[in-house]
C-alpha cells in the first residue's frame, strides 16, 4: 500500500474541468470537489423523469417536454394551479407508481405518487417536481393536502405538506431517501382514500419576489 | 371438542349487564357484543394518561386532573389555544415519551410526543388528547404545525396536521396502532429541529354548533 504522497499533494492542488465542460460548465474544481459538483452540476444532462419505467433517455431540459409527450403518451395533464391528483387502486401490492402532470404558471409539474416496501411495511411518498431547473424551482411552492373520506370515530382530518418542488433534474430517489416530501403509511392511506382511490389536492402558487 | 350447542344457542340471545353496570352503565348486551361494548364504555374506569410511566392509577374523569397535579408535578401546563410544544433531546435514543398539558376553552388537553422503534427505524408520533369523554372531544378540533428549521436547498416546508382530539380514555396506544396521528421518521425530525429541540405549534379551536 504505497501511496504516491507527491503525485496526491500536486493533485490536491491542481483544477480540473468538471466532466460536462463540454455541455457549457465552465467550472474548475479540485479533484475532491469534483464528485458533489458534477452530481448537482446544471450542466449535467437530464434523464427521464417517469419512475417505474427503464427509459435510459437523457437530453437537455428543453427536450424533456417532447420526450415525455411522444415516448410517454399515457401520462394524463391536468391544467390549473388548484388540481387533484387521483391515484387509483393504491393497495395494489408491491412496489408502485403513480404519475400525472400538472401544467400552470405556464409550467409543467410532474406529480408522483410511489409506493414502496421499506422497513417490512408499506409506505407512500408524495412528491412534486417542477420540469426546470434548481434555480427555477424558487419560484413555486406547493400545498398537498389530504382529507380523510373515512371518518374513524365521526372524526374528519387533514394532512397538509407545503414545500418548494423539487427538480426532475434531481429525480425522487434523492427527496425518498431524505423524506424530503410528504410520507405516510397503509393506515394513513386507508384513512385517506375510498374504495382503493386516493385523491390528493395539488395547489401550486408563484412565490412573489422570486 | 364437544361444543354445547344448546347452551350457544341460549347465550346467544341472553342479554348480560356491562361489567360496569356498578358505575352507571346501564346497558345489556348480547355476550358476543360484551367485549366491544366494555372497551368503548364510557363508564370504564380511566387510567392514568401518563405515557411512558407505570403509573397503575385509575378513577373518574374528575379525578384525572387531581392526579395529574398531585403525582405528576413535573408535567408542564401551557395557557393559551395556541402554544408551542418544545420537546428537547429528541436524538436520544430508545423509545421516549415527551409530555406537557395545554389549557384552554375551560378544557386541559395532553400533549404527547412518542418515539418508538417501528419496522427496524425510529418514528416519531405526535397525538392531542382532551382530558375528557369521547363525546367531549367532538366540540373541538386542533392543528399541528411543523415547520423546517433546516433549510434544505435553501427551501422551507411545513407540515401540518388537523384532526378531532383524541380522548385519554381511549389512550395514545391506539392512536398509534391506527396511525390517526401525525407520525414522522427521524429524518423529518431532523429538517423540523434545531440542536435536538423539535417545536410543534399546537392551535386548538372550538367547532361551531357542537
Ligand atoms: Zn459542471
Ligand atoms: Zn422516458
Ligand atoms: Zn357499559
Ligand atoms: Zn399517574
Amino acid at each position: 500500500d504505497i501511496r504516491n504522497l507527491a503525485m496526491e499533494k500536486v493533485a490536491g492542488t491542481v483544477l480540473f474541468p468538471c466532466k460536462y465542460s463540454s455541455n457549457g460548465c465552465g467550472s474548475l474544481l479540485l479533484h475532491t470537489e469534483k464528485p458533489d459538483h458534477e452530481d448537482a452540476c446544471e450542466h449535467r444532462p437530464y434523464f427521464c423523469p417517469c419512475p417505474g419505467t427503464n427509459c435510459k433517455w437523457q437530453g437537455t431540459l428543453e427536450q424533456v417536454m417532447p420526450h415525455l409527450l411522444i415516448q410517454h403518451k399515457s401520462i394524463t395533464t391536468l391544467q390549473g394551479e388548484d388540481i387533484v391528483f387521483l391515484a387509483t387502486d393504491i393497495n395494489l401490492p408491491g412496489a408502485v407508481d403513480w404519475v400525472m402532470m400538472q401544467s400552470c404558471f405556464g409550467c409543467n409539474f410532474m406529480l408522483v405518487l410511489e409506493k414502496q416496501e421499506k422497513n417490512g411495511g408499506e409506505q407512500f411518498f408524495a412528491i412534486v417536481q417542477l420540469i426546470g431547473s434548481r434555480k427555477q424551482t424558487e419560484k413555486f411552492a406547493y400545498r398537498q393536502v389530504h382529507t380523510s373520506v373515512l371518518e374513524l370515530n365521526g372524526h374528519r382530518r387533514r394532512l397538509i405538506w407545503e414545500a418548494t418542488p423539487h427538480t426532475i433534474h434531481d429525480g425522487v430517489s434523492s427527496a425518498i431517501l431524505n423524506s424530503d416530501c410528504l410520507f405516510f403509511d397503509t393506515n394513513t392511506a386507508k384513512l385517506f382514500s375510498e374504495n382503493g382511490n386516493l385523491g390528493i389536492n395539488v395547489t401550486i402558487s408563484m412565490v412573489c419576489g422570486k
